[in-house]
């Protein structure tokens, strides 16, 4: 099965040991972001993927591309900028009551210079399962989000599924251009996956129970799926996640996992990569299963990318217990 | 608003990673001290701030003064000494049920020969909102005591409040030594800061709750306010911090904090820190809810030092929680 | 008092922060393995302590040999081996839900190669209190298994005690193995630790509760002592610890102690060495005491080995709390 | 004796240990900039100094500014923008054939988008004895080279002697704009810093020898003072340096250095430091003398800083060897 | 153009700033081996390239994938052996009089226990224009020796050229093995790259001149190519490097470089690869060339891989100097 | 063989990277003291050591025993106090043309305060070749020179031979102190270690050829054997070594070294290691070869000890080059 996903992946900054920002003289360096954290996930559970994205021709740029390659993700159709720069984020760990803390410095990236018509999507999609976007790629730039309109059209006139995390960011634009600019591209998605607090901001849709949301979006936008994820945080070192799902009528549930926080960035991402991979090898009660184990084991996984492998993955389905196995 | 703090900062060496001293091979160094930790996080509040104290003319002297420095604090009033050392401690980081523990090494350190007479303290107090210094600075030499005994006494002549945090240090002084050079004191104090355990032992008032120990001891000692922290420490990673007040009569409360424990040492001076910075701006209650929030905060920063900005504990004490803004 | 213990030690390698073995590009490198770790442990308490093992005659090997002294344990019987190599472990830390892993390289490590006849243990056992050994150095090869035997019938004939940590490892034999090699060792133990799983895995011995499984070891193989630890995990950061102990038809208890764990690998042999201090001191009681206070203890030492003092166990042992002394 | 830069200072972002950027995962941080280590550089041989600059209003900005402080500069004069970002640049330090190479991603930091009239400098002026800006702060942006030329003739008016260091950036501006935009400012300029090939580049002057440069530098731009820098580089490790000054119609020479290269960045500031520091002291050979020292130890700091202080510096310049003093 | 080569890769690790290994507490992982680090340079260089191999089926297996394709190499046929282990090697850094030092504890790696017919080498040769092999993969085992000579001779069948670097490692196998096991595969063999100091041991091949060694080795072996390299070392950490070939009756030669060593591990491999970039591209003297200046900038990088663009590499043909651009 | 030390052994506290003590946040820790090195260096040639100190009874004195007894050093002999501090010291590396630099902190330790009587040199001299000591230790205060002249005395008496390093240190005492103590010192002296200027500055001994200085050296105090080392620093990172030794009327000459200077500090005391051990071995002229190689070879070693191994030193003596052994 074949996966692509679309979308800026960034250097990642992050003092170490929960040291400030002011207060460090070490930074530890990783690359992250949405889609690419999606797309080294599936691969890793061992389906063909590929990230489209932009980036700039020089070291940084490589370092985030030699990432995607790390993990077997195919790269071939990144467009190379020689002029932008890299997007770059950093962020400060913290501890009950202090919240962590993420700065960005993404303004001008690469992929927030990307044109129209610069990306082959046609030949991109084709033998291609799912295409899978969330709401910062549009979020970027105007030019960003007509890149993701031609891409959604392009993946669905190919035939492939179209899987769109809503992922709200106010530091990028505002309710009502998010609303503005998502609202046609959801004529093209058949899954959703989203969180009460962004359905809220972005659709101004609230209802008593998530339950309840994930149906009137289903409803409103004539989603196949809508999934919705629910994270509570007693502090920050211990967090639980769970997510349910609508479709043809139904609730899909699953267990609450307890976490033990090394890095929660990311966590969200391999939620929609585990669901991905439950949902199109055995349906939506897999997705959600496989969403919650994936986005569980993310949590103890330093920076974006979610290392598990797929026996990992299989045995914890199984439920063997936190001892070491020797 | 104007605050001069006066004491010894230290050279503080700790291993990383839980390690013992006998097993490291690499120690962090940061540099703390009751009084410095004050005026830091006072100053990065906005307030104007001095410290005065004593350092070795050598580089470990310069050090601790370059710390001072970064954090705006002025330090044109530290004496030079040529021939004494800096004062170092090692601190180890414990896990339930191995507390964190601390190994002195500050004797014959600067401040401890600093001699009467030599600080101008006249010229210091001027335009001086408040002087805070705490209980170890006296403990260090009997000449330390009598510099410090100069120190109050020229602050209440220049009109400016001080608050002293009573900071009971057994490996510096018997509690009758404590008791003797500390009761005439503590006739120059507006502000005592101070636990039940310290007062027990230093000034052997001991009641019900602690409440009354505060009532006794503004009735006693006639402060204008008395402050009582209350650490609980169900673990060494998670402990439970608030504090009350007593003034004109009446009882302060605030919320109790729940902190995950990066480094405890240096919150008591943060504290100390907020109550000066809520009470001078606000009043006690507002000292109180200052105090406590900047403490919260203070066990999620390595190093003594509280790196907190104004905006940062404003956002705090409205409440917000956990998630990562972004 | 006396105590030899005869096994492997292999080079640990770890990556910090809780990264992956695919991720990292820093490896921890220290020391760890049963016998010596209860050795080290012993040492540091102030017994005489001798660690028997073979070791490849290179760096790694010294290596091996180096921290064992450091620790004051006595390494003259070791058998440098011109052509083996030193076992080897990478050890992941995990976090919920992820559990902390090991992978083994240790097949054909210089102790699986020994000899029968190698070791003069008549010679090691003059003067010796009490030999210790456990179930992974039986298993590490045929040969290892001998050398085990003749070691356990030296050390009887001698009139030094036996103790045994059952210590089963899946990933090294069969439980029908495991079974045949150990149960005639059994005749020459006279303490044997263990847990109820392995006893069940190995012995078949199975009963409603671990009190009455210690009681059936003590009635099958005639055992002078049998205890029993018992770990709970309710998450990989914080677990329990506490153990039990049958003799003389009386079941020995202990408190539960909470343990933060910063690293848990080495403490059962902790137990075993407390075990081992107390009983030696003072009897079957204080054994349980001193196992659980060590074990507990170690819980917060990075790496395989206890790094507590006598002090630091006797003054938890009067129950000081979590607090900085200072 | 009081000396006012301005300009800007980077977050600076550079692997360990001959790391390649796209081969690290720890970047060291540090801040750097010509006039801030010019203005440090003076500050640790005890001048007063202060920094012009305009910085972000976020940790990045506060860290810069911090690390100003740190040293004792002066940084009240710091226009916060709320908006822009910081500048960064990354550095790979290389080793004999492959060079050194930085990275810059400095487009749109906060002293670009400075406006005319923000800085008060008639105050800022006031008491000062000389001003230092490079060739750098009028490429940044068309309104800082505005600045620049304000901040230059309010200098002269002010009657506070102007040093300037050519400096010569080619990924910055072209040469027809650098020679466009500074032939004016060197209407206001006493001192001129620079080499040869910056001169040739800029001002289209070559000539025989540097001496001759020097002289006809003089003679063009009516300087009171041209000091020319020699650099050779035989190897990436091993440099050697010296520099010549013309004035009043003399050449003063000085040693030629061997240095081994730590951290050859900031090098040509400590010389503008140390030259500015002789010279204002004791005159133009002096600065020489005070300039070569300087620079050549600061190819020994990591970082741009340079952290000699005043005694190190004259006891070099009694040419005390290389043995440990002890 | 397509390259494919065939060999195993290890992990590496090593202490860090010239620790010895029983000193160090940390070590640096990084992968290398000869075959690899060839196809990893080719890759860089923009050609296409597979690395074909067997490794363990675990964690340290994937990380030597891993690497591999994070520089864009091909590796989907690798066999993966659940059975065997990953090949190790400890390196220590060394300073003049102590040259550095490897440790090797390779024994039964996966490819060592690689079976004939394992690898279809047929399909693998397809549009491939070269294939290399070092004199390593066959030294590692007997069924590695078997399979060598099965791909020589498809690489030959298929029309693909062959190069091969002699590389005799004295810790694998004796001379008269390696000049058994050698001699026939020589017949497949287009380009030999070799040092004069093997050639001796392995073909006894002794002459006054390189040049002579490089044409008797022509004559003999009926090579295509003999490119033979000259490593100085006057100390460990400057070192001279340059190389020369014979073909066609000319010797071509080239500059000799002075090279700063960060780390020569791998230099001979980049030789390799910069001399098959440049054959297959402008012939002979471009091979020389290219070889030279990849592996006189390999020097320069930590880790076995060459880690140099292709601007890079041209830059350095057109002999840029060693300061820094800006 | 057995050889016995006595002096200090210090907690090294050493920035990483060239950083400045006011620069660095992490210090690396180790530990060294010359009779401490040189006992570990015999040690680790094989000899039987022990090293004769007094220790403050806490973690940093438990430490540096540690260390002796990692490499086999007998420490039974070590006076505890309860009271005392552990020595430190400071080391920042320089890079030319700044020459490294140590900061003392070691009033007051343990060894300072060690009383007459308290060491039982009588027994610890049973079976002693050879005893060593140098001229810190008398320097250290006068009770620690008081036991130095026990000990050499009872070294002298109980027919064991007495090397005494003469390694003059300004900052303990003066020339004319250092004279009047240790000129009765030298009548127990068998090999006197030491250069030219600490000749010069102790006895007043100056003569045209370091050969001279001997000869006169061994005249007046009537020494069996002198040896002179001699070091030149043309950088801080290149340096030569070598050594010659006049003994019955003879003078022994030796190579002198190329070294790369990773860390000299401790080469002086690798130099009498060798000296000794070649010395009880072979006689002069490998006293002066040995000496010679293990001293260069120091350098190569971070930290006070060296970690050479005696094949290691047998294979420089043979002169292999400096090509990694594969």
């Amino acid at each position: 099965m074949r996966v692509v996903t679309f979308g800026e992946a960034m250097i990642r900054l992050s003092p170490p040991n929960f040291l400030r920002l002011e207060q460090t003289n070490i930074l530890d360096i990783t690359v992250g972001g949405g889609e690419l954290n999606v797309a080294i996930a599936l691969s890793r559970l061992s389906l063909d993927t590929e990230w489209v994205s932009a980036l700039p021709k020089n070291p940084l740029g490589y370092l985030i591309r030699n990432k995607a390659r790390e993990h077997g993700v195919e790269t071939k159709n990144i467009y190379w900028n020689e002029n932008a720069r890299a997007g770059l984020y950093f962020l400060e760990f913290g501890a009950a009551p202090r919240a962590s803390n993420v700065l960005y410095d993404r303004a001008n990236s690469a992929i927030s210079q990307i044109k129209p018509g610069e990306i082959d999507w046609n030949s991109i999609f084709q033998n291609c399962d799912l295409f899978h976007v969330s709401g910062i790629t549009p979020a970027l730039s105007d030019n960003a989000a007509e890149v993701t309109w031609e891409a959604v059209q392009a993946a669905k006139k190919s035939g492939c599924q179209v899987s769109y995390d809503l992922n709200y960011r106010g530091k990028l634009w505002s309710p009502e251009k998010a609303k503005a600019i998502q609202t046609p591209l959801m004529s093209c998605v058949d899954i959703l996956i989203t969180t009460e607090e962004d359905t809220e901001v972005v659709f101004d849709i609230k209802e008593d129970t998530y339950e309840k949301v994930a149906e009137k979006l289903a409803e409103v936008f004539n989603f196949k799926v809508v999934t919705i994820t629910l994270r509570e945080t007693p502090s920050v070192w211990k967090n639980t996640w769970t997510a349910i799902a609508y479709a043809d009528g139904k609730i899909y549930r699953d267990n609450v996992y307890d976490v033990e926080v090394v890095d929660r960035v990311g966590s969200g991402d391999s939620y929609s990569a585990g669901f991905i991979y439950g949902y199109l090898k055995e349906g939506v009660q897999a997705g959600v299963r496989y969403g919650n184990v994936l986005s569980a084991l993310k949590h103890s996984n330093p920076g974006d990318f979610n290392w598990s492998t797929l026996p990992e993955v299989e045995r914890l389905l199984k439920n063997r217990g936190l001892r070491i196995t020797r």
